[in-house]
């Protein structure tokens, strides 16, 4: 998510999530922090999306829910469809989104935006040319420069050609592959080594890839077309995304191709390739479930092959091999593209990033969309073309870039980071919610409960110990009795001394219990003393 | 940890354990179920290590104290060098742990053992090669075949190939690397790529590997003589098993080259080469210390250079790649083995695995060590040197297999999975302690205290409600009052309908409280009711 400011006003160029890591307990989405914008919800004057991904669009409802609408949301044509679909699911579906056709100008506020046409592994993807009086930044968005693309739409050369003969003051580009030399391969190489891998399967051929890579569900669908499969979409998202890009026409197959999932049992596996989401792994994804006889409709079995058309995104790896170690457990094939070319990254490697910065002729450079490793890359790859280093900017979110007719410097940190979501909740990822939650989840948790009497502090009933997450308590009956001899010793140690304070009693109690715990089990679950007056 | 049996004897091969994955909410350990050993402790007569690392022998100290000391317990030379610190850590230092040297025969009760020299990515690595009335198995261990290996001495494959010729019943052998084609590189490879990698270093260079890998940091040390730099040993594990090494005149330093990690500072950066555990991204490792301004001795900066002399084991990538890009970040920089041929894997690729197959000509195979891909790929490549695949055994944790004169099948389950290690105790997996872990790491708990009379049940106190780990709680103050009312409401018609049973009453009250906590919160955290009587 970038804010751009000129003169007061805002543009916002993409809203995208993350997904919350195994560390991050309890933890649904992961926000970029936009309370930058909480005060400043009337100077924007519109949010422009560069492609439909979820790292791109994924924190629009939340974006709109607590800021506010914007006079206007501007995306190519899949994008603002995909979108349209998010937030009617969020009942947002008054957004004022708009497509704006590439190559189309349009003005808000201050900002003069247009929409320059890029290959990815999506369609519709757009780099986002904004213009001011002070002169022109691009930003590419996520893209790669793929001659024979499955749409026969290749990037816009001649037009980012003229955006730096007419100079340009700033690029935002691209970080993610620049550490692969050379080009990325073609997305239309995928096609003929699905349809190979396909012709040397005899039993059913399970396809899973993004769900929202719509060339590659049509490569697959063509090739099962060719080898006269019925064709099955299954997955929640897989059949969304499919039938979005249909009735834009942006996707096709021919009539009575597909089969329902719940006919797929009922079909010969010979005549049949089933497209899956799942391809990171994700424990709910059909493909898994499919794998863990979990799913309604399939059930894999030895004699399937299942193809992998995409590759682990980096910290996916475990959960991918997990999948793909099931399905070998099962009995039946995997295909990765290790084993053949049915993947193409949607990111251009070093040769793309540098036709982009030969091309575009930008005076700055902010390598942006990538960790410290590729933008530091990509800030050389910068300097290789000629791009004076002291004109490319290495920055780090929350870190403004300030640029004006004398030069362009970073200014002062404002924010940074990432906000979480809970359930219907937004918050700091230092919540003491998420301590309290590690610290229980690494050793549990014991609850003391004490009943005093509220005339002298003496005990009126039993103390209640319950634990829960203290793992392997054997002897729990014993200790458990240790412990109320240790609470009931020290309520009378408080009643004594005439120690009539809660707190105080709670913290004595904290303290000995702990204490007898970590003994006993060396270990320090939480403790949590309630002292009930009565 | 394989137990193999005969005539109601047993010897055990190797007693390894693995690490826990983030989902094993504070475990601390993970280690084989080797329950089936419990009534049999009479029955074994030894047990024999392969080699030292941790996946081989790091349950020893659980098998000891559990299980009880069997009469003998053989190894290699650095194998027992290691695992006798290992014991006497654990205060188990009267283990009956002994050399074996390799080509010498050792009788177990109906066993005859002998240990034969294989290289791998640690000292002194045997085979176990075990002969019965019935006939001989060999258990490879981990192993490559590496012609020129650093210490000069290659696998035996002389007495591989007598063991072929004699007869071999059973081959039990690694698969680790059984989906890479071709021959593993050879370690003495990677000597001359870190000496090239470090003459380019104009700082300081720090170089992770795995401490185990005493060939490693002998061809660290080795390059840094040349270069005239002295060498610091940092972390724990990686002094104790150069120390331990050096001892046993496997790995040898100038005297004078090391200086002590505090002396770092004082040291000018050009002339240091500091070799650190942390080559896995190990949160608590030096190297992952170093780099976040956490160690005691040293801090990165940029001008250093950090050389990953190690490639990360499946399912760390992310921590490793976490590691990487925050030495990027500080502006040090990084060189991995994709960068220059400065690893080489301490398991044979498939053309090795063929040569053993080969060389011992086994009548049975059973591919062992490796997931469920690689256990299939290892199948198959005994296929292609022709063994009978009827001859071919595909495991799993627990299955037997059995053989006799007749031939050879799996016999019955007995007992797969494995143990956790939690602080002092160790328990079963499925133990109700991590499901509430995992229950209240992720949405929280809440506590209900709730004190009534004895006599009728009428509430004689405010009930308490305490709540830890439920994140982003704006509105808890209100929410604490709304549950309270609720609470009471439930408990008046608990005492009204003259419900005295306590547990029915805290039914109530749990399924009352998570009822409004869902409402208000879309979660289901844990709710614990406590009801008191006075």
């Amino acid at each position: 998510m970038t804010v751009i400011e000129y003169d007061g006003r805002i543009l916002v160029v993409d809203t995208g999530l993350m997904f919350p890591t195994a560390e991050m307990l309890g933890i649904d989405l992961v926000l970029p922090d936009f309370s930058y914008l909480r005060d400043r919800a009337d100077d924007i004057e519109a949010i422009v999306l560069t492609h439909g991904h979820e790292d791109h669009v994924g924190a629009l409802p939340y974006v709109l829910r607590e800021i506010g609408q914007p006079p206007v949301i501007y995306g190519g044509l899949l994008t603002v469809g995909m979108v349209r679909s998010k937030l009617d699911e969020h009942k947002l579906g008054d957004a004022p989104l708009q497509e704006l056709p590439a190559g189309e100008k349009a003005q808000a506020g201050p900002f003069q935006l247009e929409l320059i046409h890029l290959s990815h592994s999506i369609p519709d993807m757009r780099a986002v040319l904004i213009t001011t009086e002070l002169g022109s930044m691009l930003m590419t968005g996520d893209y790669k420069f793929d001659q024979t693309p499955v749409d026969g739409r290749p990037a816009d050369i001649a037009r980012l050609a003229e955006v730096g003969r007419d100079g340009l003051l700033l690029l935002c580009g691209d970080s993610t592959n620049a550490d692969r030399p050379g080009i990325a391969p073609s997305e239309s190489r995928v096609g003929p080594a699905l349809l190979e891998t396909f012709s040397g399967c005899e039993g059913r051929i399970i396809v899973t890839s993004f769900a929202s890579n719509i060339h590659r569900v049509q490569q697959v669908i063509d090739a099962a077309v060719k080898l006269d499969r019925r064709v099955a979409l299954v997955g929640r998202s897989m059949r969304k995304n499919f039938n979005i890009a249909s009735n834009l026409g942006i996707a096709n197959a021919p009539s009575g191709l597909f089969i329902q999932p719940r006919e797929i049992g009922s079909f010969p596996d010979e005549k049949l390739v089933i497209i899956s989401t799942g391809s990171q792994g994700e424990p709910l994804s059909a493909l898994r479930r499919m794998a863990n006889n979990d799913h309604r409709d399939v059930e894999l079995h030895s004699g399937d092959t299942v193809v992998f058309s995409a590759t682990p995104v980096p910290g996916n790896e475990r959960a991918v091999n997990e999948t793909i170690d099931r399905i070998y457990e099962i009995g039946a094939k995997v295909v990765t593209a290790q084993d053949a070319p049915i993947h193409a990254s949607g990111h251009g490697s070093q040769e793309e990033i540098k036709l982009m910065l030969n091309l575009t002729k930008p005076k700055y450079v902010l390598p942006v969309h990538g960790d410290y490793k590729r933008l530091r890359l990509h800030a050389e790859l910068a300097h290789s073309v000629g791009i004076d280093p002291a004109n490319v900017f290495q920055g780090r979110n929350g870190l403004p870039l300030e640029i004006d007719e004398n030069g362009a410097g970073f200014g002062e940190d404002i924010h940074n980071g990432v906000m979480f979501v809970d359930g219907v909740n937004i918050g700091e990822p230092d919540d003491a919610a998420l301590r309290d939650r590690r610290e229980i989840s690494a050793d549990g948790i014991f609850i003391v409960v004490a009943t005093i009497s509220s005339d002298d502090g003496a005990v009126v009933a039993d103390p209640e110990v319950i634990f829960r997450g203290v793992a392997f308590l054997e002897e729990a009956g014993a200790l458990v009795e240790e412990l109320k001899d240790v609470i009931e010793d020290s309520l009378e140690d408080a009643a004594e001394a005439g120690t009539r304070e809660l707190h105080l009693i709670q913290e004595d109690l904290h303290d000995a219990v702990g204490k007898l715990v970590f003994q006993k089990l060396r270990r320090r679950p939480m403790i949590l003393p309630v002292v009930v007056e009565v």
